[in-house]
Formats: structure tokens, C-alpha cells, sequence
């Protein structure tokens, strides 16, 4: 039974062992013991084939890691230490023992990286192959960043080049499988690095009034800070940080790069608002350390809704949809 | 979109506030204050149509009872109090907004009878119907009751009669469809009972020292509470509760009922021990209230294995397997 080798696969491989857990894989409940003076995160999503991933261009390793990256980025988001997981699989007869061992391996290395334990989960038989990952986190009481405290004034940035992840995905979907010809992209599809991180350093200070991951394209995600702040985002298009690769993509394949850049999904970036008092001082910051390099992109208005404004001044309403998904 | 319809009948629905919750649905993460003095537990299953349920007799209010069931059932199994739920769901172009609001009033009366909140989760396109629930409680700092307690001399008890569930599933699968006509069955087997309350009451002494919840029938979860505590288990097979209607089923259909009793499963009722010496009080204790009577039936003995008493003495290993599934 498929189910079997899943859970072979899970108890071959030693965890770090977390005072805080008690009770981990193996009774009707995980149990652990909160730390005093924290908040729990909790952050849950399904990824199902040809849905939300195609397993002919993601190897097992790297869908590990990635159905991982994506809930560690919702803790990042909310400026959060990750602390455990939960993982149900839903097998097909087409994942071998061979493939299971590498996507639990790649699942496994994924949480290491942010010190992640898993506690928990199930494996069941499915006719289409279906994740369930669930991250468990902390933050100090009453320090996580919610989207909701945006104000007029405040500058938007972005933690890293946008769009890439998206140019990956239409490199794979065009039938493209040399990914060495687009290795940033096709790394930023497969791959993503969630910045728990720099979220943390970020939100060290005051200065960070909201906060969200970027998973569905800044057009979409920078909605949801505005609707929760009850504010409106413009974005000053020339601002937002691109990258060489890209453009290079965008010619090849005759596309608008500012199409990727804001309605493009999966970046797993940071989006976030600053104190315009404060902003200057961050970047300067941040800029010291190369991986933690921030970027303006725009600023938060009295009003509604994401609002682009062109290099020569024209303001229209941002219409890029939200991200095509893998397959 | 069906997406929207799920979260729309979400939304629709109050919940009652609890004070802990800082952040539900709606930001990156849902947020909660943990208690101090409180070990948090989580539990999580995933469901699939044709494997687990079938939407053919299971109604979808029903079925939104028992998906959060089966997870409150785990939380009852550590003698928890069930607090916050994450639901995802996969849905199919077969779930009109009809069925969509049935269930997910159907899983909000659940979760409103043991106090537990919706907190968070996912809404997905998926060619079969996926559901994965989790379910988040609490216990006094160190008073969660694992599986690995049982000794030799420990008796063993169930909450309620067993194969039930198992009945009613036979009867939906050979065609049934007429419920009145095995009311008991088919209820156990679509609306399950989780045991929460009987299962802090129990738990209230230290009398219990090891417990787990019935779901792929007590031949298969004794055999847990066996390997996690190290003892072999007795059951003495005359003893197993059962019920007028099994019976009654039993004949008409002929089953051996103890088939049903020791490897049907999803009966969720409580499988605990009790030491020897508080057994009898704690019987007294529970029978005064008809719905918190236990059963005793069998012993824990030095050992490994779960076996069959016969009522003339004879002892053979119990090779019931574990729970057929709906479909």
C-alpha cells in the first residue's frame, strides 16, 4: 500500500526533537506546549495536480520543498517563526516508492531550513494526487503584522524581483524543459524561498503597518491590504523590481513583463507598507545585506482599490487578474 | 465559482467570538492566544469521495456533521476540549450552492456542539470531492491521555455498542436506502457521536490510563494501545457491547455480529483502560448517567497482540481487519 511507504518514508528520517513538543506522529493528536507570552499562527492549503501543480515538469524533491515554502510563506507574512507541520496525501498508483522517499525528502529539507517539525497528518488512497499542508507557528503576543494597518501615506515595497515565478510556470507550460535555459525562473517555479527571515527583521520595529505574501500577484495580494486597511495602493509601474532574466523572457515569448510582475503569482515575496517617516531609514537598513534588500514600488492613498501609475503620470486602475495556475 | 459559493456560506454564518481568537479567517494565518497552563493538541484527517464517503446516501449536511466528527473524536480520544477548526474542501462541478450550504451547515452545527470555531482553510477545484479537516483543542498542561499507559491488569472498556456504524455502512453499500428501516445503523454510520464530554469525565481521576477513539474498529485500535504501551490485550468476546438492531441486522443479512463489533470501524466511541483496583467505582460512577455507561470487555496482560476469549476459555489472536470503507 502506497500509504505505507509514505509513512515508512516519514519514520526513516530523524526530526530535531522540540522541547515544546510532546507528543508528536503516532496517537490521536499531536500535543505541544505553548510558549507564555506567544501567539499561535496557523495557516492551511490544498494543492492538488494539474490544479495547482503538474508533476511532469516538478520533480518530487522540489514539490516537497514547495508545498512546504508556500504555508512557511504565510507565516513569514505575518512575520511569524515557523515551529510544525501537518501533511495529508491524497496517492495515486502513479507515485512510486522512489518518488514518495524524494518528496518526503524534499518536504523534510524544506522544513528544516526554518527549524519545522512535523507532527502530524495523513495518507490516504486519491485518484488525483492532493497535499494538505498545515504550519503551526508563534509570534510574540500581539506582534503579528495583519494586513489590516496600512494608512494613507505609508510606502509600499516589495522584497524582491516579481514576475519570475510566473515566467517559469509559462516556460513549463509552453513545453519548455530545459531548465538551464531559464534557471532563475524555472528555480522561482519550482522552488521558492519563503523570507521568514527578513520578515522578522523587518518587523523587529514599528515601522511595518501591514503585511502579506505575494501568491496570487501584488494586483491581487495588494487588494487585500487595502480592503482590510480601508486605504487605496497606487504603484508607480517603473518601480517594480524586475529582473534581467525576465525581460530576456518576456522577449522570447512576446509578453508584457509588467503583466507578470503584478498579476504573476507564486513569487512568495514580501508585500508590505512602511511609515513614510520611518521608510528611508529601513531601506538603508536592509540595503547592507543583499538578500534583504527591499523595493518602493508605490504608495497607500486615501480611497479604494490597486491603481497603477504609468511613467508619465496617467493613474488607472490595476486589471491584471490573479495567477494562472500551474496547469 | 464553486470557490466563492464555499466561502460565501462560510461567511454567511456566524460564529460565536472567543476571546483567545485574535485573527480568524482572513489574513495570511489565523491567530490564537494559547492559555497559559494548557497543552495544545491538532488532529487532522482527509476525506475523498468513493473512498471514504460516498455523496450517493450520505447527505451533505450530514456529511458536514461527520467530517468534523471524526477529527472531534480525536480531540475526545486525549480527553480534550475541542477550540478551532480548519476546513479545506476540493470540490467538483457536481456541488451546486445547494449542496455547498448544506454541508457547510451541517459542519458549523458540529463544530457548534462542542464549542469549536472555523478558524481558517481552503476552498479548491477537484475532480472528486476532498475534504481535509483539522481540528484544534486544548488539555491541562500534562492531563492529555495517550495510548502508551495501559499495564498488565488494567481492564479494558468501550463507551457504547460497537459494529453499528459498520451496519449501516453494509446496508448503504449492498443498496440500501430506506434509513427508518435500521434508524440506529444508518445514524451511526452517517452522523456519528463524538464522545468529548464522556471523555473529560472519564479522564477527570486518574483512573484512565490509556485511551483512544474507535475508528478502524477495536481489534485494530487496541492493537495500538498494545504497541504503545508495550502489553498484549484480552478481549472477552461475550462482553462486547452490541445492540438489539445489529442483531436484528446481523440475522438478516448474516454477518457474524462480532465481526462487525471487533472490525467495523467509525463507531467513534471511547477504547480505554482503567486500573484494576478503580475500575468498579469509576462503573458506578459513569452508570448513573445512561449516555456516560462504559463496558467492560477484556484485560490488559503481559505480552504483545490483541486477543479473543471465547466464553468457553478459548484464546486465539483477534484477526479482524481493520475498517471496510464506504466505497
Amino acid at each position: 500500500m502506497k500509504e505505507l511507504d509514505l509513512i515508512r518514508a516519514i519514520a526513516a528520517r530523524e526530526q530535531k526533537g522540540r522541547e515544546s513538543l510532546e507528543c508528536g506522529i503516532g496517537d490521536d493528536c499531536a500535543i505541544f506546549r505553548p510558549e507564555q507570552s506567544e501567539d499561535i499562527l496557523i495557516t492551511t492549503d490544498m494543492l492538488i495536480e494539474h490544479v495547482h501543480f503538474d508533476t511532469r515538469w516538478h520533480p518530487p524533491y522540489l514539490l516537497g520543498r514547495k508545498a512546504a515554502a508556500a504555508n512557511l510563506s504565510d507565516i513569514a507574512a505575518m512575520a511569524g517563526e515557523a515551529r510544525y507541520a501537518l501533511l495529508s496525501v491524497g496517492m495515486t498508483p502513479r507515485q512510486d516508492t522512489v518518488w514518495i522517499d524524494d518528496f518526503i525528502e524534499g518536504f523534510f529539507s524544506r522544513l528544516r531550513d526554518h527549524d519545522c517539525t512535523l507532527i502530524g497528518g495523513d495518507t490516504v488512497a486519491s485518484e488525483n494526487l492532493t497535499l494538505s499542508v498545515t504550519i503551526i507557528g508563534a509570534v510574540l503576543q500581539g506582534a503579528a503584522v495583519r494586513r489590516r494597518g496600512a494608512a494613507p501615506g505609508d510606502i509600499i515595497y516589495v522584497s524582491g524581483p516579481l514576475g519570475l515565478a510566473a515566467a517559469g510556470l509559462h516556460y513549463f507550460k509552453s513545453g519548455g524543459r530545459d531548465n538551464s535555459q531559464w534557471p532563475t525562473s524555472t528555480k522561482c517555479h519550482l522552488d521558492p524561498n519563503p523570507r521568514l527571515d527578513l520578515a522578522r527583521k523587518l518587523a523587529g520595529n514599528d515601522a511595518v503597518t501591514s503585511m502579506q505574501d505575494v501568491s496570487d500577484g501584488i494586483a491581487t495580494d495588494l487588494r487585500h491590504i487595502c480592503e482590510a486597511s480601508g486605504v487605496r495602493a497606487v504603484i508607480h509601474s517603473e518601480t517594480v523590481p524586475g529582473h534581467e532574466e525576465l525581460y530576456s523572457f518576456c522577449t522570447e515569448y512576446n509578453i508584457d513583463p509588467l503583466s507578470l510582475q503584478l498579476g504573476g503569482g507564486e513569487d512568495y515575496e514580501l508585500l508590505f507598507t512602511l511609515k513614510q517617516n520611518e521608510a528611508e531609514k529601513m531601506e538603508r537598513e536592509m540595503s547592507s545585506d543583499p538578500d534583504k534588500k527591499i523595493y518602493r514600488i508605490g504608495i497607500i492613498e486615501e480611497g479604494e482599490g490597486v491603481h497603477l501609475r504609468s511613467a508619465d503620470g496617467e493613474i488607472v486602475p490595476a486589471r491584471y487578474k490573479g495567477y494562472e495556475h500551474s496547469a
